[in-house]
């Protein structure tokens, strides 16, 4: 396929290379408008629960205790229908008017939030899994999907893995960015092997039921700055210092939406105490910011008030230009645009890497990708 | 008094003005060896919880799970005694090989994190307290000290901080950096009024009870890279939203041994989120950047590998030379001497603010100190 006619000159991005997408955007929200929908997907003994009990979306949730914020971007409020409830409507944002090459979808329905009843919660996971492929995958040859799991049952985890990670559009594996387990414990480390096993990377990103070191803060400003940095801060912390990014020193882990900034204090510090504490933790071999820069990415969303040349900076200080790839949170009413938030001021080759280039290196999936 | 026969020339600090201390160490631990010691310090009715009852000082530190690690500096366990266990042995490691001026204790006696037994807590925060007066301030001129309460009944707290705020040795209230409580809610500000009434700036140390976002990570090399950290994050963040940086805009509040790195990250992402979130926290008056750079500051322990051009972009990127303040962490393992620290390369200016102008700043009641 060609997408020449939806990128026409000029444009701010290094088209030379024709073989290669331009923009690919690593963290976009598919929304399911009613779990009703999954009806069609799920094993008949399941399908009381969502239409005759006690189950809502509200629950998959997590308790977000929340009215204030949240929303989606208002220029992405119009037109097409609600923005990300329809493959039409993300069309039209994303590959027309934001240009965009390839999206990685990763919903906003985390069945691994739920505390109890796994097997419906594995259930949920797959009928999630073969909506997303009928009602997105199939119908858009560029997008590209998670596989959702219920992580309290690996074993169930595995299989839903085993049984989808062939699939051409599936990248990685989804695990919400809890903050009830660490997953670094080997219990976990199944799932990591059958993402292996498939050539998928495995993300994570925060949800609803994702809090602070305090719980949930007393309002969603708080919330909003220290959930999702808190909650990555703490698994990337468990993945190394149990050893995950040594043993899977072929996988990448892939962080969504955490904000970037803390990364470098953290490579440092998890570098210091690992020197202090080496004998605790033996199966820890590489020094945690080598194998930070080898096997961890992070999207960018949000960058706010980063100014381009803070951006370049924070490239230099983890030591890397590998690690840092577009994403735009769409339809999030922060939504970052790609050209917009890393213009060819950050210098022509970082600019291709963080829009494309490490994105295709950090999914083994994407390797063949011609368009 | 004089301090000039303990800080023979030639010396890496600039002691030019001879009517200011040249070292202020801000976060010092004295060790209380056993709790059979506050017995003369309590109440009647109290001492059978301490002789007969389930009361430890485990109960007091609130349950850490890890044995790895902790201990203290190793060229301080020799000589004068166990490092920290006597007004002798901190002189001779504080006052006399270290060259210190003024050293600020805070303890490792968190009554805070008590979380039952509220009026036997208070009971023993004014026993430790005054414990503290007779083993310590009384024999040591150079020592300042803490004020410790339990901020689960703050009416108990404010009458301690009533009780013993005019002591002329002391300089601050003392917090536990907690995760079960949120430091900004109205619940507590009585407190902060009362630290206002006597002069005293507020202070936060984490202690065993801290938790990291995830709980009590598997390893103590997790915890110790995030657990402070993460929960200095979030008690500054519920302060700044909660508008107490703005309602006590007069008073400081001193983060003490959290690492430094990560604040430059928070303070943008405050500014960010409270931009996009100003209706919801219409207290918060100023930019958290301004905030937090006016009432804030930081003591600097661990710097473990930080070298001095680091340390003066860090500076740098806080915009203010104000934020930090020297500390040792005296006794523990990885202590911190500081004119090794801070070398006269970051610059005499700086170094002399770090190491003793900064502190007099943050605490009113060093303003008058004569050495």
């Amino acid at each position: 396929m060609s997408i020449a006619s939806d990128t026409p000159e000029p444009y701010d991005v290094d088209h030379s290379d024709k073989t290669r997408p331009h923009i690919i955007d690593t963290d976009v929200h598919e929304t399911l408008t009613s779990t009703t929908k999954l009806l069609p997907y799920i094993d008949r003994q399941w399908r009381s629960y969502i239409t005759d009990f006690r189950f809502t979306d509200g629950f998959v949730a997590g308790g977000n205790p929340y009215a204030y914020r949240g929303g989606n971007r208002m220029d992405w409020s119009r037109d097409f229908g609600p923005a990300s409830e329809s493959v039409e409507a993300l069309r039209q944002h994303l590959f027309v008017e934001e240009k965009e090459s390839l999206v990685i979808l990763n919903g906003f329905f985390h069945v691994a939030s739920i505390k109890a009843e796994y097997e419906f919660a594995a259930a949920l996971a797959s009928a999630y899994n073969d909506w997303q492929i009928a009602e997105w995958l199939d119908k858009e040859p560029r997008l590209r999907g998670s596989i959702h799991v219920t992580d309290h049952d690996p074993g169930a985890a595995v299989r839903e893995i085993d049984r989808l990670g062939d699939h051409p559009q599936m990248v990685q594996v989804f695990l919400p960015t809890v903050t009830d387990r660490q997953y670094g414990e080997p219990h976990f480390h199944s799932i990591y092997e059958a993402a292996r096993r498939h050539n998928l990377s495995v993300a994570f990103h925060h949800g609803s039921a994702t809090q602070t070191v305090l719980g949930y803060s007393r309002y969603y400003a708080e919330w909003h700055v220290l959930a999702p940095p808190q909650a990555a801060m703490g698994q990337l912390t468990s993945l190394v210092c149990n050893g995950v990014l040594d043993k899977f020193d072929d996988l990448k882990f892939i962080f969504l939406e955490c904000s970037l900034g803390w990364l470098p204090w953290a490579m440092r510090r998890l570098d210091q105490n690992i020197k202090e504490c080496a004998p605790e933790v033996p199966w820890v071999k590489r020094l945690p910011s080598d194998s930070i820069r080898a096997c961890v990415r992070m999207s960018t969303q949000p960058m706010g008030d980063v100014k381009p040349s803070d951006f370049v900076r924070l490239v230099e200080d983890v030591e890397s230009d590998e690690l840092f790839m577009f994403s735009s949170d769409y339809p999030h009413y922060d939504a970052d645009g790609a050209v917009q938030t890393f213009p060819a001021a950050i210098g022509r080759q970082l600019q291709q890497a963080v829009l494309s280039g490490n994105a295709i290196k950090a999914y083994p999936r994407l390797e063949a990708v011609q368009l």
